[in-house]
């Protein structure tokens, strides 16, 4: 199973395309899309749309792993964070593709068996965990891989999740 | 120049078109869109984002005059209202529209001449300045007239605002 992770941010977006399968994880992709903060807001969210596009195109995941964002939290960035998020739970629903909402504690005691672990841990998790000769930079790029990752482990959770995505979405067709 | 104001939500978003020029302005459409809560946020986003392309098409406005969200309000809810600014922001873009935010302070003082109005004040007014028989409901649907009237209303920063905006976008495909 392939899973792109989503860290969102309309400054900086991580995106990480993970493969699971027989118990070993490799990575396909990691990147990050930048929009300049000077730019309409709108014309932010386009570009970000049309690299999201690319990148599921591109590598066809089977699912989007996406960190869930807290009003409470980081309150100067969670009004971009939350566009940034729209973008990615759209992009994903018009291609009838699962997207599960992780929080950021989940992912970190995903990945480094804590859920207090700091971003020097989660990298170097992630570092070791894909075999990556190189460790991901910037955070935002090793934050999404550590999505994808988490998504992966979680497996058995996020097929109910799935399931149960499927089953709102016919329903809300049938409602329409 | 017709308006559409766009009072942003998830469970309802309110939707009004109004018409100036030569100091009269007119209704020219109002309607909410609603989503069900236990629906799946992306589908929902999808509906939304399918239902102001309709509103686009036919109505044809010149501008989207959005209500601005900020993160410390209606904590419960300012991650979806973020969310379905996002959309309206997308859309915008997308048709090269300028997407222009107002406060919710700033549309209270335009129609009412009170920064601090209440909702029925605003009703009220919006009824009035438009002429209607019968006042808008629910209170979301007078909110997104009352955005659209403000937009006219404060025309000249508006057009400031458009250019700056314009240059921007022309910018940033420079850039790209």
């Amino acid at each position: 199973m392939r899973v792109l992770g989503v860290d969102p941010g309309l400054t900086r977006c991580g995106l990480g395309v993970v493969e699971g399968g027989g118990g070993r994880l490799s990575m396909v992709a990691v990147g990050v899309v930048r929009t300049p903060a000077h730019s309409d807001t709108g014309e932010r969210l386009v570009f970000l749309s049309d690299q999201l596009d690319l990148w599921l195109d591109r590598f066809e995941p089977e699912a989007i792993a996406l960190e869930r964002v807290y009003a409470a939290e980081h309150v100067p960035t969670v009004m971009t964070t939350a566009q940034a998020s729209a973008v990615a739970l759209l992009a994903g629903a018009r291609r009838g593709l699962p997207v599960v909402m992780h929080t950021p504690t989940e992912v970190k005691a995903s990945v480094t068996g804590s859920g207090r672990a700091d971003k020097a841990q989660v990298t170097a998790m992630v570092t070791r965990i894909l075999g990556l000769a190189v460790a991901p930079k910037p955070a935002d790029a090793a934050d999404a891989l550590a999505l994808a990752i988490c998504h992966l482990w979680r497996g058995a959770g996020n097929d109910r999740l799935a399931l149960a995505a499927a089953s709102e979405r016919a329903r809300l067709k049938a409602v329409r």
